[in-house]
C-alpha cells in the first residue's frame, strides 16, 4: 500500500466508500481519462457520479477559471453582488432558458444538490402552506434530513437516527404492472385516503441512485398533468439527470413538461467545482430576503466556470453528439444482454445514464472491481447494488468510448467463463 | 444602477439578502481589500461570514492552487483517495490534531456547515440510539431540517414550512441571571421533567449569528463535565469560531475541553473555497461505508489551499499577532462604548469576532450602512439585528485595522450628533 | 323547540353532531326502540353506532347491573382486583376465547376504543422496536393523536393542528382494480422503496366510518400471511366490526385468521357502558407494570353487563340468528339497488354492518333525513357520506325488521319521486 | 390466593398495577370504606386516585341511578339530545358556573381525562394556527399519543415508543431556586431562542402523579398574565385537582384567574363513572360538527350521578368542611415530618391533595405497604415514588380521618424502629 492510501486509512472516517472500490490514489485526469499515483490510466465512465459530464478538467474552462484567479477576481462573495455571478446569470438565461421558453427565477442555495432539494421542499411549503411531500420510490435527493425525507434508500434513511416525516412515498413508474398515478390519484381525490394534498412532488426523470429507472415521458407528462389539476407544485431534481446525461440540458426537456421548481447541481459548474441553484416560477418566488441562505451559495470559481461550460449549449451540435454516442452505447447493451443470458441482464435507461440490471446477486459489483482492474472506472446503483452503471463524460471521443464498452465486455465474459473463480 | 445590478435584480431570486446591504458589484479582492466595478476600494470588516479569516485570494495557497490546476491535478474526487487529500489529511494531522493531542478521525461530509453539522447529528444519534438533541439559545447551525432543528432564529425556523423536531433548546451562558447548567442539568437529573437524555449537545462557544455571545470558559467546561456525566455526546460546532477567528485554531482549547465531535468549515480551505470536515473521537466513528455522502465531498481545488493554509498554524506567531491585535479592537469598542453612551453599547465576543450590541433600535444597521458608504464592510448579528459586528481578517495589517475602526467611530460620531436624519 | 334542547344548543359545543341529525331529546329506549320526550317512538337501526348491538337496556343485563349497585358493589376500580372484574375475565375466557381457539392476555386500558388502539400501537412499537404502522385508506380508529395518526377521514385528520407522523397508508381491499397486498408488499421487499419495515398493520374487517367496506376474507388472510413472512404484527379493530355485528363475536374468525393483537369496546359492554379491551397474544405481553394506564380502565359496572352479556354467545343459536336476519336485509338492499336505479346504488358490507352507496349526490343524507321523519334511525357513512347504513340491534324482532326496512323503502320511493322537493 | 386473583394473574395483562400494591380481591365499598373477599375493612385514602371524591356509592347519586335504569332511561346516545344531559348541562350552569362567573361552552370529548386533554390541544392549535404546547416539568395528562407528548414521566413517555412532539417542556413553580415564569418568557421575547410562541400552555394547579407539587397562586396568576401578554391560550388541567380537592369546585378559583380551556373528568360523575368534559370559553369554540368525537361521550348514567353530585356544590357548606379538615390533615402531616426527622420528610400539597416526599429511598412505598397491612389504602407519587399521598374522600367522617392518619403514623413508627426489617 502506498504511503497516501495509509494516511486515508488510518485518518478518515469509515464512511468513506469509493476508495474501497477503487483502491488507488489518483493523482491527475484529462478529459475522459484519470491516472493514478502509478501511473495507471483509467477510462472513466463514473464522472464524478454525474458531476464531471465534461470530464476532467476542459481547457477552456480551466484557462477561464486560472485567469480569474490570477487577476484576485473575488473567490467568495456569499449573495453579494459580483460581475462572475451577473455573467452567469446572464448567460444562463441566454444559452439556456430562453431558447427553451422557460421563465425561471435563479436562487443559489448553497453548493450542493442536498441544499437546493432542502430549498426547494421548504418554498413549496411556504408558497402552499401545506407540510407533505410527495416523493417516490427509488428516489435519491440527499442526505440532510430533509432530503433525506423524500430518499427512498432504507440504509441511508436508517442513518438518520430519528423517523423521517411529512413525505408519503408512491410508487415510480413501472413499479408495478399498472399505472402507478391512477393509484395516486385514487387517494388525492378519495377525502378518507389518509393522504393529504401535498405541498409538492418531487421526482427525478431518470433515477440514478435507484437503479437507473427512467421514466416514461408520457408518464412524466400525466404526472405534471395531475399536479395541474390538484394544485400541486411539481418539482425536478435534476441533479445527476440534468446538464446533458441523458440527452438534453434538462432531462425533462423531451417531455414537455414545465416543472415548477428545478434542482441543478453535480455538472452546473461544469469543472467538478461545488455549485447548485433552485429554479423557481418567478410567481413563486416569496423567500423573505435571507430566509435560506448558506455560506458558499457565492462560490465565484464555479460561477467562471460554469459561464465557460455554457459554450457546450449554444447551438445543438452537442446534444447530437451526445445522442449518436448513446445510441453506440445503448446497442452495446442491448448485445451484451443477448450475448450473454447467463448475466440474467436488463438494458435501463436513457442517454448517457444507462446501465445493466443483473438477476444474478453480485454480478454487478464483480463487474465493475473486474472492469476497475482492466482500467476502466464505473459503479454500481440500485438500492441492491444489482446495477452497473455507465456514465461516460458526455464529450468521450468515440474511439475511448469503445474501448470502455470494451473492458466491460471483456470483464462480462471473464466472469461468465469462471464464475467461481470470481 | 449598473447592468449587472440589474441583471441580478431580475433574475435572482428574492432570498438575497447581503446584496441589499452591499448594494455594488465586487470585481476583485486582495487580502483585507475588496473593489467594487466602478473601482471603490473597501476595507473587509466581514470577511465571508467567517469564511476568509486569511483575507482574500492569499498570494501563498493562490500560488499552490493554481500550479495544482495547470498540472490538471484531480479536482473533483467524490471519496476516492487523491494526493491532495492524503496531503491534506497528513498536514491536518501534523500541524493541528497532534500538537494539541487531539484525536479524530475526519470525515468528509459534503462542503458545508450544515453538511458537517447534519452527519454530526446523525452520527451522535446512531451511536448513543437516542433521538433528541440539546441545542442552545442562539444557536445558529445551518439551513437543512436537521441543522434548522438546532437553530434558534425564528424567522429561519419558520422557514421549514413543517415542525423542527427531536430537539430541546436550553439556555446559553447568560441568558438569565443565574447559572444556566444548574437548570439544565436538572431536567436530566428529574424522571419527571419530560426531557429525555439527548443524544448530544450542540453548541457554539461564542456564537456569531445569534449576536456574538462569547461563553465563559469556564461554563463550557461545565458543558463538558455534565455531558461526561450523563453520558451525553458534546459537538462543538466550530464552523464560525473555529479556524483562529477567536485566537486559537479551535475556538474551545482555551477551555480545556475535548468534544467528542467538531463541525469545521468556512476557513478551513483558507481561500473561501467549499470545505467542511466532521472531527469525530475514534471510538465513535461507527458510520457503515456510504451511510452519508454527497457529490462535493472530495473537493480538491480545497484540499490544496487548506493545506497552504495550515502553515499559518506551523508555531505559535499567528496566534500572538491575533491576540495583540484583538486586544486592540477591544480596546477600541470600550472606548466607543463609553465616549457614546447614546448607543447604549455594550461589547461582546472574544478575539475577532466581536462587537457592540446597541440598545437603540436599528442602531446597529444605521452603523453599517454609514459604515459602507465611508468604505467599510461590515454586517449586523442578533435575533433584532442589534449587534454590528467587526470580522476583520486575523492578518489584516495594524494600519489598515486601525483605519477600518476609524470608520466605524467616523459612523457613529456622524449618527449620534444628527439621528434624525439617518 | 324545547326547554331541554335550548339547553344544548346554549350550552354544549358547536362539536356536538348527531343532535342535528336527530334533533329531539331522547328520554326512553328498550329493545330496538326509542322514545323522544314527546312519546314519539322510533325503530333504531343506529345502536348506537355500534356500542348497542343488544339493543337499550336488556332486561338480563339490567337486573344483574341494577342488584350490583344496590349491594353496593364496587364501582370504580382502576385495576386493582374485584370480583367484577375476576368473573368477566373468567367467564369471556371460557365462553368466547377458549371455544375459538384463541389464546390472549387481556389488556383493560381505558374505557374507549381509541384507548384500546393507542394501547396497541404503543405495544407494537414497543415489541418490534420499529416506529411505524402500516394503515388502510377508510380506516377509522379514533381521535387522539395516535389513534388518528392510522385514520383516513381528512376533516378529522385536519383537526389535529399538527402533521400526523409514523403512519403510512397502503390501499384497502377492492380499493383499485387489482390486487392491493401486492402493491403493498412490493414496498416492502424493496430497500429503496421509502417505506420501513413498520412493527404493525392495523386494520378493520369491515370499515363502518371508511363506507361499508368489506375486506374480502382471502384478502383478509393474505394480509395476515404477509404480516408473518415480514415479522409485522397484525392488529384488527374490531371495535365496530366485533361482538357480533358482521355474524360472529369476532368480525374475523370467518378469515381464519388470528390476529397479535385485537382492539374491543362498543358493544363488548352489552349496555352501552364505557369499556374496553386490548387483547394480546401472551408472548407479546411485555409492558411494564403501569406503562399504559388509565383512571376508568376499572368500569365495574360494564364488568357486571358484559358478563351478562357473553351469555347471548353461549351456544350457537345467536350467531345463527344474527345470519338468518342479516339475509333478510341484504336481500331487502340488493332489491332496493335494483327497484330504483334512480338512486345509483351499491349494497355494500357484512352480516348487521351493511348499507348502500350512492353515486347520487347529497341522497343518502336525504335517505336519513326522512326515514327520521318516519320514525327511523340511521346514519351515513363514507368519506362524502354517500353512504347509508343499517345497523340495528342484533336482536331486532324479524317483525319490526321488516317495519325498519318499509320505511327505508318508502322514503326512497319519496324522494325518487319528487326529488326537487326533497 | 384466591380464586379470583388467580384469574387475574394469569388473564391480564402484566401491565396491571394496582393489584400488586393492593393484593386482594374486593367486592363492595361504602363512602370512604372498602371491603375485600375476606371481609376485611380498609379506610380509603386514594378515593380512585381522585375519581371517587365523594367516596363510594354515594346515597344519592346511588338512587337516581338506579331509578334512572329501572326507567329505562337512555343510557348510551354518543351527542344526541337526551333528558340526562340537558339536566347535567343546565345544573352545572346553575350551580357552578354562573356564581362563579364563569362562561364556558361545554364540550363532550369522551369520557376519560385523556379525551379531554386530546380534545384540548387540537382545538388550541386549530384556534391559533400554532402547533407547540408549553407542558411543565412534573406534569401528568394522560397517555394516547397527544396527552403523553405534555406529560413528564420518562418511564410513560418511553412507553410510546416514538418521540413526542409538538410540545416544550418549562419549569414548573419552585423546580429551581429562581422564578421559573421569568425563564419562560425570556424565551418567549427572544426571536432567537428556538422556542415558538405555542399555541397554549397546559398545566395542573396542583399536580398529583409529579409529586403533589402544588403551584403557588402568585405563579398561577402570573403565569395567566404572561399567556395574556402573548396571546398563548391557557389550559387548566383540572382532572385530578378539580372537583373539590384542593378545597373548592375549580382547583383554581383562589388563584383568581379564568384558564381558555379547562379539562375535568375523574370525579365529575360523582360515583366514578366514566364521565370527562372539556369547557372552553365562547369565542374559542370553532370546531366544526364531529371534528372530534368519541363513542360514549354520551354517558348518560354518568351524567346522572354528576348532577346528582352537584348538590354538593349547592352552598359553600361542602368547602367549609373540605377546609377544616384539610387543615388536620396538614397539621397532622407537620407534626409527623417533624416528630420522626429519620424519614427526611417535607409536606407538600394542598387540601385534601397532599402527602409527604421523603429523601429516604424505597421510604413511601414501605409506608403504604404497611399502611396496606393495617387497612389503610393509600399510593405513592412523584417520578421516583418518593411521596406518599394522602387522598381522603372529601367528605370522610373526622373520625374516620382520624383513624386513617393514626394508621400512617403507627406505619411511620415501625418503619423508623426497625428499618432493617422492613
Amino acid at each position: 500500500m502506498s504511503k497516501h492510501i495509509n494516511i486515508i486509512n488510518e485518518h478518515e472516517s469509515v464512511v468513506r466508500s469509493y476508495v474501497r472500490n477503487f483502491p488507488t490514489v489518483f493523482t491527475k485526469a484529462k478529459k475522459h481519462l484519470m491516472w493514478d499515483e502509478d501511473g495507471k490510466e483509467f477510462i472513466d465512465f463514473f464522472s464524478g457520479a454525474g458531476a464531471l459530464n465534461y470530464g476532467h478538467n476542459d481547457d477552456h474552462m480551466k484557462k477561464q477559471l486560472v485567469d480569474y484567479i490570477m487577476n484576485d477576481g473575488i473567490t467568495h462573495s456569499l449573495d453579494m453582488a459580483s460581475n462572475a455571478k451577473a455573467e452567469f446569470l446572464e448567460k444562463f438565461q441566454d444559452v439556456i432558458l430562453k431558447p427553451r421558453e422557460l421563465d425561471y427565477k435563479v436562487m443559489f442555495p448553497g453548493p450542493t444538490g442536498t441544499n437546493s432539494v432542502e430549498s426547494a421542499l421548504k418554498l413549496a411549503r411556504k408558497v402552499t402552506g401545506r407540510t407533505d411531500i410527495i416523493s417516490f420510490t427509488g428516489g435519491f435527493h440527499g442526505m440532510t434530513i430533509g432530503s433525506l425525507s423524500v430518499t427512498g434508500n432504507s440504509m441511508k434513511r436508517k442513518g438518520a437516527g430519528i423517523p423521517l416525516q411529512n413525505t408519503v412515498t408512491m410508487a415510480y413508474d413501472n413499479y408495478v404492472d399498472h399505472d402507478t398515478l391512477v393509484y395516486l390519484e385514487r387517494f388525492l381525490e378519495d377525502n378518507g385516503s389518509g393522504v393529504a394534498i401535498p405541498a409538492a412532488m418531487i421526482v427525478e426523470t431518470v433515477q440514478g441512485e435507484g437503479g437507473i429507472n427512467a421514466a416514461r415521458f408520457e408518464w412524466l407528462k400525466n404526472l405534471e398533468d395531475l399536479c395541474r389539476r390538484w394544485g400541486i407544485l411539481l418539482i425536478i431534481d435534476d441533479v445527476q439527470a440534468g446538464i446533458g446525461r441523458t440527452g438534453t440540458f434538462f432531462s425533462f426537456e423531451a417531455a414537455g413538461i414545465k416543472p415548477d421548481i428545478v434542482c441543478l447541481s453535480k455538472s452546473l459548474s461544469g469543472y467538478g467545482l461545488p455549485l447548485a441553484v433552485t429554479l423557481i416560477k418567478p410567481e413563486l418566488d416569496i423567500w423573505k430576503p435571507g430566509e435560506h441562505n448558506g455560506t458558499f451559495r457565492g462560490n465565484n470559481h464555479a460561477f467562471v466556470t460554469a459561464t465557460a461550460a455554457l459554450d457546450y449549449w449554444k447551438d445543438e451540435s452537442f446534444e447530437k453528439e451526445i445522442h449518436q454516442k448513446s445510441e453506440v452505447i445503448y446497442s452495446f447493451l442491448e448485445d451484451i444482454v443477448s450475448k450473454y443470458p447467463e448475466i440474467k441482464g436488463e438494458v435501463r435507461g436513457r442517454g448517457f445514464m444507462v446501465g445493466i440490471a443483473s438477476e444474478v446477486e453480485g454480478l454487478a459489483a464483480k463487474v465493475t472491481a473486474k472492469c476497475f482492474d482492466l482500467g476502466l472506472i464505473m459503479e454500481t446503483a440500485g438500492p441492491n447494488d444489482e446495477v452497473f452503471k455507465l456514465f461516460p463524460p458526455l464529450n468521450i471521443p468515440t474511439e475511448d468510448l469503445q474501448k470502455g464498452l470494451a473492458i466491460i465486455e471483456e470483464s462480462i465474459k471473464q466472469l461468465v467463463k469462471d464464475p467461481v473463480a470470481n
